[in-house]
């Protein structure tokens, strides 16, 4: 491969490329199936793009298709597609001896989204191992809560884990048949899973500053957070909190009419934060008004933070259109936030990220209405799950033509590799950029 | 009233809240209502403001409420909103002999969207005497037309006059009580209106520099065309023909199923080109399926040309957007297109325009799903088309509550003025922008 000609965005995309095809590969493997369970190759192409993409909408039921060894291929896929395919790729090159040379360095920083070099492979560690003792310690305190559901300690803690990496990943897979419906009563469940999947959601590069205060002994003070940082959360928190009120006003005569007021938090928080990526649900969200339903699928469309394990355009991407709004409409020439400046690139970039999004789903939502078997809602419910990566379906995925199938992995495709590095693509190596101006870098899509 | 401390926008916006509430008193005059007909002070209002921004949504028939007296203060309202509040008065000005100040130039500079002041006036008055001309041609020749629909001379030019405005002012309103429906078998009808419509809605601008290449008599090589007419035009022909082809394949195995192909054509092409802005139907709009309405709701959104009886986002708005994401695909830093170079604060206010747009409706959308008794589709329709003051309905509108009305109002009002301007409102007089490179301006919004 003459990989000198190619740039660090086309790179990403092949490494992401074989990632699924050697995840389609090893779920073909006869011994990760049920005896008598079939899947055609395309139906295992769906569920390894879904699984790499951390999508979690599937045309096959898990737990029907795949023996206990097949959810465990799956569980190492939601890892790879997670963490990310540039980190855990970074990190396996240290751990066998090997020098992480400059361009992979590169490949890394345009994945995580970094703009510098130095340090990124004690990124790619810290974030790892993070990651996966969070899984575990989630993985342990479902298993015991999950002992009262089960019968037996071994079905308890196998349900407990593949929850914990499901939630921590925001692959939003289940082996229950029916997502987390079973525990819709169960608020500590609820609990521990909405703030695995914040973790998984809220980005790396936030984890990675707040991991860093807490480590921070001495000079508390000195130490301070990055705008990214800043605005990422502040705006992941708004969202989550304006996304709980609309999806409880917007159902207020349906859904939540008999429901008292602690039951009516939990299921609109709960489906706030999954609608951002996750996609486990507590109910069947067909129980929702369509209204509703249009309105999740806003949500998924925003999709979680730059840098985690989410899709959709990005929270920040989000953020920074409706304050480049704002600041338009006041006659401000620059968006200053935080006592920093954006850049203009960055806003430029958001908007593109944004309105290419936009397009992107609104095509494949026409095309769909023409070629497949479902309502139009069912329709921008799916394209929007499959754009956020987000797993939650008004039950249009099984039903999916090939044609369609091949669309919906598309689509997740772009939506966890992202628009820019997509974009990209079209780009030649030596591009360049005209806005320069020294101000603050942040992080978009 | 200090004029000096308000800024254009202000008085813009001022000038269109006195013809909002000019045209609800001047409806509320009882002998302009048939004997029995009873018209609210909200309704008459909403029918003003549906009539100043030629959006044509109606709260009530306007064949059993109005007589023939309260039909030609419709039309007078109709010319107001179809010229422009500006281009109207400053007409009126200069023909009692008033000089037109730099104050009032700024104004009308600023609702025709031109950037230089010389020549305005001169501008006013042959849009007035070109539009004049085409409704008067069009009128007689639908009068002409309708002779053998309606049983004496007097109804048939009635019908045609009126259908004549509704097409060219983009109104969209009917005093048959089912729009353009008794006439879809006949081509030629549909024929004319289409002209009409699209001589409304594709810029005075446009129509003005077609009109100055005609009467150049030598030198026919030496005129060009500006960018900004290219643009507009090639825009809104593409705009038109996808949205025909996407009208007649997103109902062929429907609405179409059984439909001859000239039928087809005309049935796709005429709803393609009143989604722009006009609002005619030549059949129920309840009739296509739910995608097709969904569809529909975006072309409504997109509206037409700027400096046009349209509303929306504009197509020069959405076309800028489509140009900046491709070239940015490309690495470009500037967008080359005809030999010229679109300037960084356009693409900026291209992307402001439609994200502010979007989210404007999104959150209309929302809001009337919690307040008002319709489907999600209905909702969306509704709200698209009030914002692209379209005037299409799944039928709604007369079902809307009080808040729904305001809401709607106020809607059409923001499709009617612009984004920009609205946008605006919040900005004192003495704002700067920071974007300035010496490149060929461009009309958005
Ligand atoms: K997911
Ligand atoms: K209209």
């Amino acid at each position: 491969m003459k990989t000198k000609e190619l740039s660090a965005f086309q790179l990403i995309v092949i490494f992401y490329l074989s990632a699924l095809i050697f995840s389609t590969l090893i779920l073909k493997i006869p011994f990760a199936l049920r005896p008598n369970a079939k899947l055609s190759f395309i139906d295992a192409m769906f569920t390894a793009a879904s699984a790499v993409s951390v999508t979690g909408l599937s045309v096959v039921s898990i737990k029907d298709t795949f023996n206990n060894f097949g959810i465990l291929l799956l569980c190492l896929i939601l890892q790879l597609g997670g963490l990310g395919v540039m980190s855990l790729s970074t990190f396996l090159w240290v751990m066998i001896g090997k020098k992480v040379g400059l361009k992979e360095r590169q490949l890394l920083m345009i994945d995580q989204n970094q703009s510098n070099l130095s340090g990124l492979v004690q990124l790619a560690k810290r974030i790892f191992i993070i990651f996966i003792s969070f899984e575990i310690i989630g993985g342990i305190i479902l298993g015991i809560c999950f002992l009262k559901y089960y019968g037996n300690v071994s079905t308890a803690f196998k349900h407990g884990f593949f929850a914990a990496i499901s939630a921590a990943t925001n692959a939003g897979f289940d082996i229950t048949g029916e997502s987390l419906i079973p525990f819709h009563n169960d608020y500590f469940v609820q609990t521990i899973v909405m703030l695995l999947i914040i973790f998984g959601a809220i980005g790396f590069p936030v984890i990675m500053e707040v991991y860093e205060f807490f480590i921070t002994y001495k000079d508390k003070k000195k130490f301070h957070f990055t705008l990214f940082t800043k605005l990422t959360t502040l705006t992941f928190v708004v969202i989550t909190i304006i996304g709980a009120i609309f999806i409880y006003l917007l159902d207020l005569q349906h859904f939540f009419v008999d429901r008292g007021w602690f039951d009516s938090i939990f299921y609109s928080l709960f489906h706030s934060v999954t609608s951002k990526s996750a996609g486990l649900a507590t109910t069947d969200v067909n129980e929702f008004t369509p209204s509703n339903q249009v309105f999740m699928s806003f949500l998924m469309f925003i999709g979680g933070s730059p840098s985690s394990a989410s899709g959709g355009i990005r929270t920040t991407t989000f953020a920074i259109v409706i304050l480049a709004i704002v600041f338009y409409a006041q006659g401000k020439g620059s968006i200053k936030i935080f006592k920093r400046e954006l850049k203009a690139e960055d806003v430029l970039k958001s908007f593109i990220v944004m309105t290419t999004g936009a397009f992107l789903c609104l095509v494949s939502i026409f095309i769909l209405s023409m070629t497949e078997q479902g309502t139009i809602i069912e329709v921008i419910f799916e394209v929007s799950s499959a754009f956020g990566t987000n797993g939650l379906s008004l039950g249009l995925t099984p039903k999916l033509s090939s044609f369609g199938k091949v669309l919906i992995i598309i689509l997740m495709f772009i939506g966890r590799v992202g628009i820019v590095t997509c974009l990209s693509l079209l780009r030649g190596k030596g591009s360049t950029e005209t806005f320069h101006y020294p101000k603050e870098k942040i992080i978009i899509g």
